[in-house]
Formats: structure tokens, sequence, C-alpha cells
């Protein structure tokens, strides 16, 4: 592949603290029938944010100017607020996506790479936002260049348009349907032609898709809190292995492929939607509370306060501390104004790194026995940076309790990992992680837990597991032919 | 006075939501003894950030290069990140400041009123930092233009340089003495020369300014959270009156003004300090607990969940939660990406303000009796579009609990408040502010509630009060001169 | 097509004067064995900056980074000066091309319509940049489209690219052969793979391409002024149809095209090439001062002072006042600094157009006969213009003498031209072209008179032109096939 | 002083071929009673760009609106070209400043360096900008320091304010008057208040300032040439000594210094004017043409070409050879969009310098003897250069000719000169010179013939001289007291 260089300033939000973190990789929306569809596709797209923070993208249609589009790194907030910028996206109709970063290019995300997609077809044009992971895409562009197809970016994602364009079908749809059929992994799709906003999840719904009614039309999004942003009403989920055709005549559903029980994403219960979305009929906070009510449960210990690590550990730290009776409080504080990394220029302040964007809260820690509720724990380096943190400020025991189980696998569905040796449950025990922390106590939510948290009453159906927890059990859903390719070992049949 | 065009953009974070606060207008901060102080000092003016987001300056000096600064509008993490700009910026000894906003120029700032102000005198240049506001900055202006003196910018700290340039005495602090005293009102100040760190707080002590021992120096912080942020040790608050004058050779403490009883601003309690700051030995966060307890107390009512208006509300609520028993909730969530005001172009979404930052848990709130609790009620703007969103999503009752006393007047000591008319509580009786936001109930705390949750066990002492409340009393410790040349009344005696 | 929008500034140097000229609207350049070809490319792209001015791009390869590329929107030397830009941009060959404009995007230039373009095809990557127009682009793209391409740019260079991917040849310089053989029109191409520089020109020889010799390796470019900024030794010029490949190992030649008699641009003596080029062995300087001397002998008059209209007008003015022994004088001044457009803001000030640009040197031309020489005609815009400006500082006579024949037919080999209605010798003779533009007098060059210039002592062979004259004669060498399908009408036979 | 860190790219035009030319600093214009001032400002600036390119500043005036400014770095059509920003400058009377460089700085200018300076009296304000420099500026700092004025810039002019400000008068234009009594050196000046556009000049006249009519108003430019863009009308220069102060009322004209024999810079004759500016009723080109006629005579040679060095040389050089007969030729061409100097990463093309902006026009120059013509020599280097590239391009002799005296003393009215030691005709003899450059011949023109050119018929009066020639005679009309100060020593008594 070509890189493409770019004046973009490399100092992205990489903070050593984020980077313990999984990360979703995207976030889609689109709107059809809104007067200025630019505004609803920005806002919906502010919303879903946390999904993905390094660029966005939008793409418009309407009969008088055609398609239009917009690029750009960064915030939504920096770039679609723009109303020169906002002007020359008129139209009816439109899609949108923001993306965490790229896997081509060392990192950092091109221009190029930014969604959505766009073809031109013998029938028309057509674009393409994805939320997900094609786990074939290298055999599939190794099969599409041989056969004359020019990629222009380094992202899985533009295979969906080149297969459509291959495909002998007469409209959109049906191509979309013959290039979706080809692809294996974890995908929502949200797509237009010049008439049509159309919406398509995988067999086993892994990533999430909403639809949603707003003025005289329609809106799909990755979370509801999108739909809440733009005022739209929530209708429904888009069901595993539907594609929806949305046009002023009204939504029509189609099911493509072949019907699979559903294993959704356990993780974003626990971390990557916000927690005011509702995801199968639950509140996400509710779920989050409630795995803190579990962790409680399964965790005892004699402590003075609870504390989250904020600010993704706050929910499960107030249901830990309404469960327990432990006093809930703010012990750690976030600086709001964070954003890219701090230069450290001299030795002086080199490595103060988690200590720019959190503060202990001294006079409250010194002298108690705290439990410090986190999400999840990937490589331990902030959990163990934050440990340090509470113990000058003179706490007398840290105990963790972390509300998701050890993250011992990554994730191959459109979910930045480590590697899986850089995942510390991959190379240690909870005991080995808790000396390795050198905390007083460490425990982690068992997967039955977690399940029941999530609302699956009686706990985990290993027979037929109610959701894709591939980053916990190992167990692939799809199997990841690429990465198979590349020599990763799948977990040995037990 | 001369309007400098800027080119930067205006859309800075004036969100409907914000503007509903009263704004601290400065935060000021100094190291000497660094091995590079402007480092220090960049991080320390982010930890204060909070205090003032709409520029900053760092002002430097070292023997071989002299005196050095940078004055730049956005944030301190937007600017003084940049290894080149900050290569520009040697030496030991510094200071910086970081502020909200000028009276002058229409609400902008413009560079050139940008602090630290430099002044170079026969005896050689000083540079000079404050917080706080002087009240008889008008008159002062007038009488130093009449002799001469060429104001540079349209902010009132420049009287402070000029009156030192009138000064008869052959050294800078005590230039500064004879300066400081023609100045009235309320001001902390860091300022430095080639050698020397100089900490001044007014008589009465309204605004905070405290000490630190970092390396082998020392530093001047308007908060603690500052000291935590360099890894700095907290030594003690500077004294109301006393300027201490920092060389190598160690802390010089004066006390150049008439002694009286000090009055802190209270407020810093409320809202304007950052939580995990210290002062008077209490944690911040504490006192806002602990106000949250006083609350439940003086105004307790039935209901379902206690909820804060995030992230300021945040400790009175769990405060008032803890003391009631009535289970704590996230029932608003904030999004974390907001920042500039979205550009609202469409009728369609137009007046969406609130929404685009705050949403609500709509699955948690529906059908519950809720209470909220928030800081402060100013104009009252946000606060009836929160009690809106929370009925929209099928609450059942909304209580208001608010962790200040009715806000009836303006501050003229450094904070930014509306005129008198457009604050609620000059205008309304607490029931008339319940019926204007048609909430079931609208509490605020009393102001000997307030005086107990921040130590003063025995409440308010009337005839000679702990801390400078006007703006809940109208009681105003100085006279604010230049406002009464204007018209402005002062509450009269009762 | 879908429509990029960008955040350039459309102050593009539009200016009226300039809009009156034909522009070509490519520069190529390449090199292949220097130790920083990045640099070297620059500089080239530089030197051929006013062969396109609204954008730049280079593509470099070395062994351990691969492909890397840049483009950029404005001039080179704001864009390609930049270190941290040229960093990444290392290896040892590379290519570059600036360009005027594009047809499809309403006049502007988006960054994806930057060349040069870059595949992927199975034996490895390829890069190519183009001078020229491809005349039958359109029915190309249709017929690729059906075939499943995906195009990403706006541009008919792409086509070049696709055509690439879908040939069934080994290696790229045969696929490179392949597409051009199904390419109509007017190019000169530079390329390159991980190990070659290849350089083509269509069969006719139509736009120029020189091979030069550098330090260890080889350079190709558009004109031998690139090759002096380098300091690179001219060699020979490619010969119409040549295509070469060159390698560490040397040049190899290869004439995969019908050959037919040559039929070079002659406007690119008149105008287009820079005056210190070589073009035929001769100095394009001294051919137009010969066009200068040639018309002072077809088109005498009696005057004080001969004047270019700068700066082009120059070499033909000095000509005509040598073979004259009228005097050359600078009668009009050009301002250094034009670039962009000025804004007109009030009714007083629009309209002076010309003026911010020129200014006529008022005490000279007082009372005097003024030769004004300029190269072409095109709209007559212009000229009107300056011959106001000339008569309003008291010239008794103005004559026209212009260095080509009129300019009648629009160019559809990779020059911007108006449509023909909008030239003004398409619509008048030479005499209403005089009373049009109420000058004294106006003659333009014969066409013998310039072909003498241009080194064919006979003057044209109207049987076999040597040159392609088809914006003065209609007779147009290759078929414009698209311009044809959209109605345009070829000149009669006679 | 403290130094003003900025973000301006320090790649400004500093090319070795421009730094081989004394440079004038400042340009100014200012107009009233125009219906929108900024804009006419704004284009006269753009006119007089090449007296100063590296900031430009514009204050303007409304009753309205009050004082508003813009100070920018970089070239006035980059900035003063935004419709945003001249939005923000309303009124009927405005002044401007471009100006090339500030002492202090280390050879960069500060945005608080940019003029015009502005000042609030007791009065009102007041606006003021400056051509020419400050003889005795230090001195008088160092006494406005001590009586406590706060300087905010390093620029010299900036004393002129506080000398204002300190002035017991009791209007501006009075004030003015006070101030610039006690300034020694040279100065043209324009200034505002808010109802009156003022110009001053000097007692000798070294620095132009003339006066034109438009609309129905008046505008004061540096030169004519930025009252012909806004299409105004020339009234006459201001007198040497002279205070003009218009108002709606008319011009009113007083002065207030002791009256001299003037002392116009002859430099600005020979370099510093733009060509079609007149100066005491002649044309600036007619003048330079006469200059190279005059070499003719003084300094005849066999050769085949007389070539210019562009841009300035060619004037002189189109007179040198109408006066000899021997033909003109455009022997070097300049590449027309130089700006910013280019990176030079690698070795290979190090020190290319001059050839980035220069070309030889080789096919025009091989085996001809060339007469070159340049307007001055200052440190030689560029000289040495371009006659190397004539060699290379295979010259058989190079014979220099010089439109003006050695320069052999540095200026200190307001030009940007090197150290006397740096000036190659300060320590060589025009033989040693000639040597040193390795050409055929040098030849200077005298200073008599200068004059003569220049329009005085008799040449110099020695006893009297008619201009200030100190760069080439080491004759200071004014003594430089503040550079005497710090060593330099005058030229001894014959």
């Amino acid at each position: 592949m070509i890189a493409d260089t770019h004046s973009h300033d490399p100092r992205l939000p990489r903070h050593p603290l984020d980077d313990d973190k999984l990360r979703e990789e995207c976030g889609i929306f689109g709107v059809i029938g809104a007067a200025d569809a630019a505004s609803f596709v920005a806002l919906g797209l502010h919303a879903l944010q946390h999904r993905g923070q390094e660029a966005g993208g939008i793409v418009v249609h309407d009969p008088e100017h055609g398609f239009n589009s917009a690029r750009r790194l960064g915030y939504v907030r920096d770039n679609f607020t723009s109303p020169d910028l906002m002007e020359t996206l008129p139209g009816p109709l439109g899609i949108g996506h923001v993306r965490y970063s790229t896997t081509g290019n060392k990192g950092h995300t091109a221009i190029r790479d930014v969604q959505p997609f766009f073809g031109e077809f013998a029938m028309g044009g057509a674009a393409l936002a994805h939320n997900g992971n094609i786990t074939n895409a290298e055999a599939l562009r190794k099969e599409l260049i041989e056969r004359g197809a020019i990629f222009q970016s380094s992202s899985d994602s533009e295979c969906i348009i080149h297969l459509m364009a291959r495909s002998l079908q007469r409209n959109i749809p049906d191509r979309m349907e013959d290039a979706l059929r080809r692809v294996e992994g974890a995908f929502s799709v949200v797509a237009m032609t010049g008439t049509q906003l159309i919406g398509v999840r995988d067999a086993l719904g892994v990533r999430p898709l909403v639809l949603g009614k707003v003025a005289d039309g329609y809106a799909l999004s990755s979370e509801t809190c999108a739909l809440d942003i733009i005022g739209a009403e929530f209708v429904r989920e888009i069901e595993p292995g539907e594609m929806v055709v949305i046009t002023e005549k009204g939504v029509e559903s189609r099911f493509p492929f072949r019907r699979q029980n559903s294993r959704f994403c356990i993780f974003e219960h626990v971390y990557f939607s916000r927690p005011d979305s509702i995801i199968g009929g639950r509140s996400v906070y509710e779920t989050r509370r409630q795995i803190g009510v579990e962790l409680a449960r399964e965790a005892p210990v004699e402590a003075d306060l609870v504390c989250p690590v904020p600010d993704s550990g706050t929910p499960a730290a107030i249901g830990y501390s309404q469960e327990s009776g432990i006093p809930y409080a703010m012990g750690i504080i976030r600086n709001q104004y964070m954003g890219r990394t701090f230069i450290e220029p001299t030795e002086q302040i080199r490595n103060m790194g988690v200590r720019l964007k959190l503060n202990v809260n001294r006079a409250l820690i010194a002298g108690k026995r705290v439990i410090l509720v986190d999400d999840s724990v990937v490589r331990g380096t902030t959990s163990r940076k934050i440990k340090e943190m509470i113990l000058d400020a003179g706490a007398a025991e840290v105990h963790f309790r972390i509300a998701s189980p050890p993250t011992a696998w990554p994730c191959f569905y459109g979910v930045d990992t480590p590697q899986r040796e850089k995942l510390l449950a991959a190379t240690m025990s909870e005991e080995e992680m808790r000396d390795h922390l050198a905390v007083n106590s460490l425990k982690f939510i068992s997967l039955d837990g977690l399940y029941r948290a999530a609302g699956a009453a009686e706990g985990r159906n290993d027979a037929c597991p109610q959701y894709c927890d591939a980053c916990f059990s190992g167990e692939y859903p799809v199997e990841p032919s690429d990465m198979i390719e590349r020599g990763f070992e799948l977990k040995a049949a037990e």
C-alpha cells in the first residue's frame, strides 16, 4: 500500500491511561427525510464520539446537488460545526461515521481511510459506513486486486464497495446483499443511494444498530443515545441478519443471510456503549450498576470507601456501594480539560503520566481502606499507577474490583485490542495479577455474574452462549481466518 | 480604548448551560528553582484550567536569555504542549495565568489582555499575574492616563504595572507594595523579577493563594490541585494581607497592608475550586458532600432517586443520598466530548441547547420521583431545561435541591456574574422561583447551613462574617467604587 | 460523482487578468537514483509551477518504507518546504505533478484529484502523473464502471490506472502500454514502480517531456528549466510515441504506438513554456523575441514606445523594438506581490481589477504613441482594460501587436480554454476586434510568421503541419470524441 | 526587554539573494473621507509592500465603533483580504503600515512591534505609523522609563507615543509637535485621531510622503504608486518639515520645525521606490533608465548583450543598451513563484541558493560577451554567484555595471544595512572588488553621474548636497547619536 502523509498533528489522545482500554473502533449514523440531514448526522456522530475519536465523515445527497461528502481528522465538534462546511452538505438523506484508528498506517488515520466510502456504479452512486471488522478482508483484497480493483484506502471496509462493483445485480441493495454474503466477520453497516437509507447487521448481530423515527423520516444509529440528541423516537433494534431499506415510502425489511443464534458483544454492556443508551430494552447504566451489585456479592471485602476509577468505573462502583453498604466516594478526580498528551521534556516531570489526567482526593483517602472499581484490566499498566497514587495519598489498603472477567483474548470484530501477549490476563492467573499489581486484593466478576447483570437470569448458556464473549472466553463465533493465516492460534479444544 | 481584532475562532465554549454559572475569572501559578520552570507552570495552569478557559500566558526568566513570554488564546493543553514553543521559554523561574474573559472587548479575549503583564523599570523587568478584580480600576486608569501612562490592554490588572512604574521605591517588591496600597478590591498576585518569585493576597484574603515546595525551589498556586500535578508538597496558604518574596535563599514574609479580619470567598467552596483541592485544611469535595448532608437535613423530601446535575452537583448529591438514604443514581449523563457550541442552522434543531451536553438516562428515570442536586441557580435558564428533560423522560416528580443559598447579588471581586436584574433570586422569592421553574419543590441550603458545611460549626457570625458571601447576602466587604460611580445601588441598610 | 468538500481557501489566483489567458494544466517531473528524490522532485515542480498553480503531489519509494505520497493544494514552495513533510517522503525514486484545475468540480481542485495517482496491482504498486488530456475519457470511464471499476477522482487520468489494473500483462510497463493504447488524446506521462522510472509521450508528441542526467541517476521533466534548478544535464527530448523505462541499469527505449508525424503544441513556444527552457534545440526566449521581429516586419506602425504587457509580452516586445528601432520601455509595471485576489467589498473600489496587478508608468506614457505587445488575445477583457489604463495615463495612440494568431478554437489536449463562444476571435474579424477594443490598430502575427519564428524557415506546411495549432486553425490532429458526443462542431471542411 | 515568542513561521523570505540588498524598512499610508477606509488602506499597503514584507497593520476609526485595529505578520494580500477581518475594521478614517523587520528581536518581527501604535490620552486616542529611524531612541527610551513609561514593544517609534503622553499640550497635533521636536533622525509619520488624519516629514525630508485626493477625502502615502491603486489623484509632496492636519474641512499645513535645506534619500531613486512612482516630478523608472545612460557614457565596454540582474537592474540595463547600442536581452530569468526559502536538506542540493530564484537563459548567453547591470553591490555575495551562473552557461566575458556608487557606509535613517565591515566597498577599492568578484570589468556610476540622472543637472553640490547620500559618501546629515554612543566612528574629516 501507499502511505499518504498528512499534516495532522500526531499528538492524538494517546495517553498511557487511554491506551490501557479496549476501544470500539467505529460509530455509524444515518438519516432520511430530514430537512437538513447533515446537521442531524453531525449531532448523531457527536453523541457517538466515544466510539471513535480520531476522524469522522459525512456523505449526503439531494436531487439538485447529487452526492457531497466531507471527511475530517479530529472531533466532530471541531469540524462539523463550521457553517462554511455544513453549507456544502445539502440534502435530506445522509450517513456518517466516526472512527478510532486504522490498522495499516502505523496507527495514524489517513484522510483516505476515513469513511463513509463511496462508489459509482452503472445504476448510480452509493456510500457506505461500516462498524465491525471483516475477518477475511486480506483474502478478499488479494482476490479483488487480481481481478483489477484499485484500492484507495487501507481499510477492510473498502472490500464491500469493490464486491458491489462486481455484482451482477441491477440495483444497489441487491448488490450489497451479494457483497455482504462474501464477507466474514462482524459488521453493522449504514449505506445510502440517492433515494434509500440502508441498514444491515451481520447474522450474529455482534455490533449494535438501532432504528429511530424522526420528523418525517427515519434514523439508523449505533446506539440509542444518538437518537436522543436529535429528538428521535427509538423504534427497535435492527435484528441480527436483517437488512432494512428505507425510502420515503417506509421501511422494508429483508433477511439475506442464513439465520443463526445471535451473539451480541457483551463488552458493549461493560464499556463501549454510553451509559444512557438502551440495549435489549435495558439501560446500560443499570446493567453496569448491576455488575457492581453482583461484584459486591461475589467478592465482598471490608473497607471504608468504594471509589470508582473515573469515569467508566462509576456505575459499577455505585452498585457495589449500594449492595455492600460501604460509602461511595469520589476518591479520584479527573481533569476535565484533558485532551492531547502533554509534552514531558524534562526528567523531573517525565513519567508523571496518569497524574496529568487523574488526581487523588488526598484529604479523603488518607488512612482509609479503599475499594477501587474499574471496568476492565487490559495491560494492567494504568491499574498499577492508580494503585500507587492511592497509596501515596496514604490509603491503608487498596482492593481492586473489576466489572468484567479477565480479558485474555484479542477481539477480531472491530475492537482495538493489544496482541495477546500484552494482555495481562493472557499470561497470569488472578493471584499473579494481584501480586503483579501489588494490591491487597483483586477480584474480577465471573462470566456468569456478568451474564446475569446483563439480563441472562440463569447466567451463561455454555452450549449456546447468548453473547459474544471471545475476549474473555477465547470462543470465537466467527473464525478469524486472516489472523489464522498470519499465525494466530485459537484456544485449544478442552 | 482600541479594539484589537484577532483571528481567533469566536465559537468559544459559550454554551447556554455554561452561561448559567458564575465563573471564576483567573488562575495563577509561579515557580522558582525548577530546572525547567515553563513546564511546571504549564502543568500547573493545566490543573487550574477550570478557573479560566479562554487564554493562558507564561513568562520565564533565565540569566542568559532574560525574560521570555508566550500568551495564547485557548486551552493550556492545546498551546503549551508544543516543544517548539516550550523551547522558547527557558529558565528556572516563571509565572503563568489562565483567564476566563475580559470585560472590555465585547466578551472576547484579545491577546494583549492575556496576562502575565510585563513592565521594564529602571532597575530591571518584572512580570505580574493577577486573580481578582480591582474595584477602583476605572478611577486609577483615568488618573494614570492623565499622568502620561499609555495603556496597552483593557485589563484592570495593567494599573498595577503603571503604578509600580511611578513608585519612587528602589526595588521591585517595594514598588509593588506601593502600587498595591493604591488598589482597592480583591486580589491574589504572583509576580517575578529576574531573581524573585513574589506572591501577595489582599488584606481580606478573598481569593486563594497557596505555597508549595518543589524540588529545590518553591511554587505558588491558586489551588493545591496544581501542586499535586507537579509533585509539589503543600506548605501553607499565603495569609490574607501577606506578601512573600521568594529567592534562592528562601521565603521572606511581609505584611504591607493594614490588618483586617479575613473574608475568604465562600463560593470557592461551593463551585470554583476543584474538588481535589484543600482549602483551610478541608477537602473541597468533603465540604461539598457535607453541604449535601446539611441540605438533606434542612430540606428532606420523599423520593426514589437522588441525581446530581453533572458534574458540579455530584458531591452534594452523594451527601444528600447518604444522609437521606435515598439511592444515588446518574440520571443525567454528560457528553465527554463537549467543547465548542454546535451550530444549529435549521429550525428543526434550534434550541436543543442542553441536549447537546446532557442526556437523561431514560430507562432509569421513567416513573421515578427524582431529587436533582445542583450547585447553584444563577439565571435559572438551565435548571428549567433540565427539569423539562427529566419530565420528558417520564419522571413522576422533580425536586430541586441547591447546594448554595439564592444568588441575589453580583460579585465584583473577580467573578463573572450577570447584571443583578438577570439573577433569578434578585427578583423572586424561593416560592416564585419554584413556580417559575415549575418543579414540585425547590430548596436552597441556608447561609448558616453552608457556613456549617464549610467548617464554621456555629454557622455565620453576622457581626463579623467569616467569609465573603456578598453574592448571597449583598454585604460587600470592599466598597465597589467604580460600580457605584456607574450607578450600582448597594443593599439598603436594614 | 461525489463532490468532496474541502476547507481550502477558494480565493485562488483567479484574477480577471489571469482568466484571460489559456492555461497549461499540468507539469510533471520524476527522478531516479537521487539520494533524496523528494527534494529533487519538489525543486523540479517549483520550477514548473507556471504549468499548474493550484495543487501539487509527490510519490516516492524506497525499499524500506515502500511507497509514500503527499498531495497538497497550493504552491509547491508553501507545502513541500516543510522538513516535517519532506521527512515522510524517503527514497531515491520519485515522481511529482503540479496541476492547474479540474474540470469536474466547479473549478475547484479537490485533494483526491491531485496527482500522482497510485494503484496496487498483483505484481506491486505503481504511481502515475499525466500532462495532457484524454479525449475519450468519458467513454472509457463509462465502460470501466460497467466492468466494476470504482473511481475515486473526477480526473480523466485515473482511467489509465484502471485500464492497467485490467491488463493481462505481467509487468507494469507492459500494462501501461496496454492502457495507453486504449487512450486517445495528448499525453506526456511520468510513472514509477518500486524500481523503475517511466516516461511516455503520445504518438504526436503534443505535450513536452525531456530527459536529464543527474548525479547517479536520471530525471524526466516537462521542461528543461526544471533540469537546470537541480543541476541536471539536459540529455534529449523523449520522442513522440516513445516510452523510456529507466532503472539503475540505464535507459531502455520502446515505441509502443503506431508511428505518426509529430505535432508538438506551438502554444508552448508562444506562452506555456518558461522563456529559459529549450525546445527543439531553441531557446524559448529567443523564439519569442523572433516572433516580435516577425511582427515588426508584418505589422509596422509609427510610434514612440514599444511596451510589453508584463510579463509574457516582454520578449516579443524586445524583438519588435529591435527590429523597428522604436525604443523599448516599461510602460506598465507589475506588482510583485500579487497572489490571491483582493476582496473588493465596496462599490468605490469594485472593478478596479487590473489595477491591483498592473500600474501604468504615467510620467513615461503621457503624450506618447504606444505599441503594446501581448502574447495572445483570448476573451479580450484584459486587453480592453489595459488599453483604458494606457489612455487614462494620457497616451496619444495605442497600437496592439499580438505575438500569436487569433485564438479561435478551444484546445482539448490539456489546456484550459473558454468555450468557443467566449473566444473573441471565434466571433469577430481582426477589424471587428480592433473596433471592439477601441484601439488605433490591432495586428496578430500570421500563422506562417509564427512558424518561421519557431524555426520552420518555410512557414507552415499546410499539407502536413509541423505543429499542433488547433487553437488557431481549428485543425484537430486527434478527434475530440467526448466533446463531439457532447455536441461540439468541428470546423467545416473547406 | 521581554521577548514575546510567537508561532510565526520563521522561514520568511530571507533568501541569500535578498539579503544582499539594502532594504527600506517601512511604508505608510492613510486615508480620510473614504466610505471604507480599511479597504483603501489595505490596497495602499499592498502597493507599498516592496517597502516592508514582514508585517502590516491597520487602525481605523468611526464614530460608532471607535478605534479598531488589526496587526498581522505576513503579506497584506494574505491577511487583509479576508472579509471576516475587514468587517472588523469599519469607518471612514484609517492609517496603515508595512514593515520589514525589527532590530530588537533577533531579526524576527513580533506582533507587538507591528505598527501602527496606539495611545489613549486624556483628550482621546491616537494612532501613529512611522517610516524612518529615530537616531536618539535609546537615550529617549532610557529617560522615559525613568519617568515611569511602560514600553510594550522594542520599536523606536513607540517613543513618540510616550513623549506625546507626557506633553502638556491640550490637543493631539500639538502634542505630536512637542514629541517630534524631541526626536532626532529621519521620519515620515502618518497619524490619526478620531477626526484627523495627520502627516509629518522631518525637517530634512529624508523619507518620502505624498498627498493625494480621493473621492471626498484625502490620502497620505509613502509613494505615488499607492495613490494610483486606489484611483487617487496626486496632489503634491508633503514638504520637508511640514505637518498637515486633514479633517473633513480640508488640509491645514504647519511647519513646526526649524527650516533646513532638504536632503531626500537618493537611494529611493536607485532602488527603494517602485519604478512607477513619481518623485520630485520625475518618473522613478526614467531616472533609473537615465542612470543606465550615464553609466554607458562613463563606463563603456565592447560586448554582445546587455542583461539586467532581474528585476531591479532592468531600467538601467535598458538605458545602457539604448545609449550604447548593444542589444538588450533577458539573459537571466526570475522564477515568478519564489517566496519562502526552500529547505535544502541534502548536501546534493545545498548551496544551490541563487538557482532557486534565477536561471540563466543558456541558449542565449553561450559564447557571448555579457554586460550585467545591477542596482547596487552590498556584500557582493550575490554578484559573485550570478557571475558564476553566467560563466557556467558559457559566457565569453562578464562585465558588471552598477547603477549606484560603491555602498561604503551604513544607513541610520530607516534602512536595513549590514554592519560597515560587511559592506564590500567599505574594505575594498573598485579594482579589489573586481578581482574579488573575478569579472572582466566592474564599474560603478559616479556620485555626480547619479545626481545628474536624478535631475541635478550640475551634479552634486558638495558644499550643500541636494540629497542624503550618506551610504555612499559617509556624510550623515543628522548625527547618529545612539550609534556613536555604541562606538560607531564617523568618517574622519578630510
